[in-house]
């Protein structure tokens, strides 16, 4: 049996030796890692940019996610975010701190996630640049840019009455594997257990791999501008809580048709980490892409579903909502 | 006596209204925090990009730093890195994880640490957006952006034989004053004290500042670029490990003049973290701003001091260098 190298062990410089031949090519790269910045293609004179940070314990557990969900998920939900501006996306900085005893191979694997959701979900889309650092606790903070082409952004106020809502991805399945592997990925004491994690999964790939490793519709985004929405946000936070934020924004209600949410609408609204895509549209917009109606925008505040007032849903708090565990 | 707000105690929504009018504005700001993603100016076609973390234990110490230092330094030292480009710093990005026990004013003071540094070393730079998480290590990630303003990037591979080596900004001083905190800056058992670092820093202001609250001359970037370097790069490790970086991409020998370096060569030579700015020049050049002459550009490769090779400096690896201690 060998003992895996540790970043500890080989230290920095070969750490990044090996890292960099994983990491995908930015096409819109024009100077890329090894001088104190990089330089990044910005044709129409703007970029969009957006940032965000996994940690473990209160974002991901070592014990569920490979280092490779870890990589793809660092990478989609940013992707998700710039497509979410009607952007497409260009490039990423990824600044990575993690424990000295981690094995090199959980930075690989990371490496690895970076490049397979960048070729899935946008290929030409790449990292140039990072920072590598070492702390108690593993932490992953993708910056991801994105190019508007020449158009507005779809923010999250340009919704009207008499819009339609609309939605491109999957709702409820992220949440649906979160729970799968609360109860079931862990072991007798309820803590979080990889066999089990790897069990769960197995029988449930679609559910669980759409929480560990999401594929949002990073196309859609583009194609909703293209299509004229008049607001667009991505789903992070759960349907209920994100539609909310659009509904404020915009000044308007927002009416869910029940029927349109599935076999069971709460699970659909109250579902977190979709990395779906909401949109509004204006009356009789062909939808494009993966877009489905599922309601529409009318006059006053909040949330309905099929008319009545929806009042569910106070969201997820990192300050109060973590209690600490890694696993 | 009051208890202060902690994260936890208020929780992420108002902890971010709290920190949103503390942050200081960009000018390249087109739309701002609020949305999925923010829109930059990039009026050039293409930006320059870099990305820095800072955690706490292995890059700053709470006894030792205010609250106040933490914002201005991550600031400070990405802003180095963008005119070490020949670029004017435009926005940054901030991401900060910090554990649900953090009393409110730690993130407040960050904030006003970023918007003071912005506006004293670049004015017009400012924060478009951001993330806010939790951790059980502090953790600030900032992502720099800055415009080239139609130039070429100035790279650290351009040096020639013959050029003019110099710097702007001090040397050895923040590695000086790291070393008073380490030495003066702790209590009877060695652990960091914020009563012994305010003391050791008052006593000597310009030595502690230098390392706490450092502040590059990010206006020379700029000025080195328009003079005609044909290299630069900011000194983040030393300037012996920095420049040997120069020297290696340029495929050049650097030569410097012992009598240019201060009474103490070695320790302009090994002290970190000096965020000033190494470039070179054609032969005969004005220098620009702050720069003044410190070596020469010759045939060969590594580093030498009045002729002779230097081989100091091994460099910080975060993965060997750090013990686990915070304080």
């Amino acid at each position: 049996m060998t003992v895996p190298d540790t970043l500890g062990g080989i230290g920095e410089i070969a750490t990044l030796e090996r890292i960099f031949p994983r990491l995908p090519q930015a096409a819109a790269q024009l100077l890329g890692p090894g001088d104190d910045a990089a330089v990044i293609a910005a044709p129409d004179g703007r970029f969009v940019v957006t940032t965000d940070m996994m940690i473990h314990g209160p974002d991901f557990r070592l014990a569920w996610s490979t280092p490779r969900d870890l990589g793809w998920k660092a990478a989609a939900s940013n992707l998700s975010d710039v497509a979410a501006m009607g952007a497409v996306p260009t490039a990423l900085v990824v600044a990575i701190a993690a424990p000295s005893h981690s094995p090199v191979a959980l930075l690989e694997g990371i490496a690895d996630g970076l490049r397979e959701a960048c070729a899935a979900l946008w290929p030409g889309c790449g990292v140039v640049g990072g920072d590598l650092s070492v702390s108690s606790a593993l932490t992953i903070a993708v910056t991801a840019f994105g190019d508007l082409e020449g158009r507005d952004p779809v923010l999250r106020s340009g919704a009207s009455e008499g819009d339609v809502l609309a939605v491109s991805g999957e709702l409820g399945r992220a949440g649906v594997g979160l729970r799968l592997l609360f109860e079931r990925g862990v072991d007798d004491l309820g803590d979080p257990d990889a066999a089990a994690a790897a069990s769960v999964r197995a029988d449930n790939p679609d559910l669980v791999g759409a929480q560990l490793a999401p594929t949002p519709p990073i196309a859609d985004g583009r194609a909703a501008a293209l299509a004229g929405a008049t607001a667009m946000l991505d789903l992070s936070d759960g349907l209920a809580i994100d539609a909310r934020r659009l509904a404020r924004a915009s000044g308007v209600r927002l009416d869910f048709a029940s029927a349109a949410l599935g076999d069971d609408p709460r699970l659909a609204l109250e579902g977190g980490e979709d990395h779906a895509l909401l949109a509004t549209f204006p009356p009789h917009t062909a939808l494009p892409g993966g877009f489905r109606a599922i309601g529409t925008v009318q006059a006053g505040d909040g949330l309905a579903v099929d008319g009545t007032p929806y009042l569910g849903s106070v969201g997820w708090d990192p300050y109060r909502g973590w209690n600490g565990a890694s696993g």
